[in-house]
């Protein structure tokens, strides 16, 4: 399986480029307008076709690349099915299934940040660990903040400690975003040590969320409305 | 096999975390000094015991973790045979083996961006793609200057192409840094797709090199000294 990685350091986004390698077919995870053109190269380098392109949520700090990459591309995009983004081609509900050449996701619905939110788990068919993309519902010894666009941490703790934390220990965490330099966990390290979560009750996490007083995102005002449209500009 | 890749954003520095998951024994390649406290909350987390600290080559752009990993774990430190840094206590020559608990790696003198610059190969052991850690010798779609600390375009060349493109194609290309947010790449793609490297000869790598008139590293005045002296201040 070929598995990237790509970090914008201007959001702190993580996105993710896979492929089984079988028939050249590709997935992107997350995909950052800025970086639309580095995207394109390593397809192009990797000799991958993009097939399908997802936001795991409608993001407030970063501008998503979906529309430019079918454009380039003419891969289909995909979100939940909450998603109030208009030109979303594909929408997927619990337990649906995504198979790219081989490469199988499962949709899990996981509100909370937004009420639209999905994460999307990845079988490693037994050659390599399973992995869950949380978007910005399960960070990284953190957790997406739950105070706009439909978010309850409520919700986002039912998502993370009910759904998540159910997958197995080994499972591998990839979240949209990392400010810390980690680049992956484990759901066994997130349940064991995630200083939000471990050992707390859903009424001490509403509290914990409800106490972080965040400045919005600095591109809020633009990137809502952007992501809404396919990353246009309003 | 546990593998955690982990990046300090203001030198924008690669560490790698590697352990078995046998005994527990871990060790950790290329770790930078404000990142310690990170490190060792991460070992302890993992229940992990740190048993080799690790520096592909004296770096001139952060200070290294090796000392205050050393006092913190007790771990041995080491490097390749040529470095000056005084305070390492193991020093590995072309072809040894470093196992720690069943991770292997084996030593491959690299010189080019310095003269004593080693780079580390990882047996996968077939139940996963192999790996190279490259320091700054290569880098993502590109390549560590050579313009000071020995460093030399030709042998930089001669360390890469000579060397490091001799290794399977599949074989994940972890460098020390990297600036454009790639976070992996394979020897297939640096081979084909390095824009330095890909089709030129030892010549025309050398005049690229010759030609990049780079700025020194911001903290070289401070990190090279500390660095040749385990991480402490001169």
């Amino acid at each position: 399986m070929l598995f990237r990685q790509l970090f914008d350091k201007e959001s702190s986004t993580y996105t993710y480029l896979i492929a089984s390698g079988r028939g050249r077919e590709a997935l992107i995870i997350d995909p950052v307008k800025e970086l639309t053109q580095t995207y394109l190269d390593l397809i192009n380098q990797l000799d991958l076709k993009l097939v399908r392109a997802i936001d795991t949520h409608t993001h407030a700090d970063h501008i998503t690349a979906l529309g430019e990459l079918r454009k380039a591309t003419d891969c289909m995009t995909l979100m939940g099915e909450f998603t109030r983004a208009e030109c979303v081609s594909d929408h997927v509900s619990e337990g649906d299934i995504i198979d790219v050449d081989g490469v199988k996701l499962k949709s899990l619905y996981t509100p909370g940040h937004t009420d639209e939110s999905f994460s999307f788990v990845l079988d490693g068919g037994g050659a390599r660990e399973d992995a869950v993309f949380t978007g910005d519902v399960l960070l990284i010894r953190g957790s997406g903040r739950t105070d706009f666009q439909g978010g309850d941490p409520y919700k986002s703790y039912d998502s993370i400690v009910n759904k998540l934390f159910t997958l197995g220990d080994d499972t591998l965490v990839y979240p949209a975003h990392d400010y810390k330099g980690f680049a992956v966990s484990s759901i066994f390290e997130e349940r064991n040590h995630n200083p939000r979560l471990a050992g707390k009750s859903a009424e001490q996490y509403a509290d914990i969320m409800n106490s972080l007083n965040l400045p919005d995102p600095k591109l809020m005002d633009v990137a809502v409305p952007a992501n809404l449209a396919c990353g246009n500009a309003a």
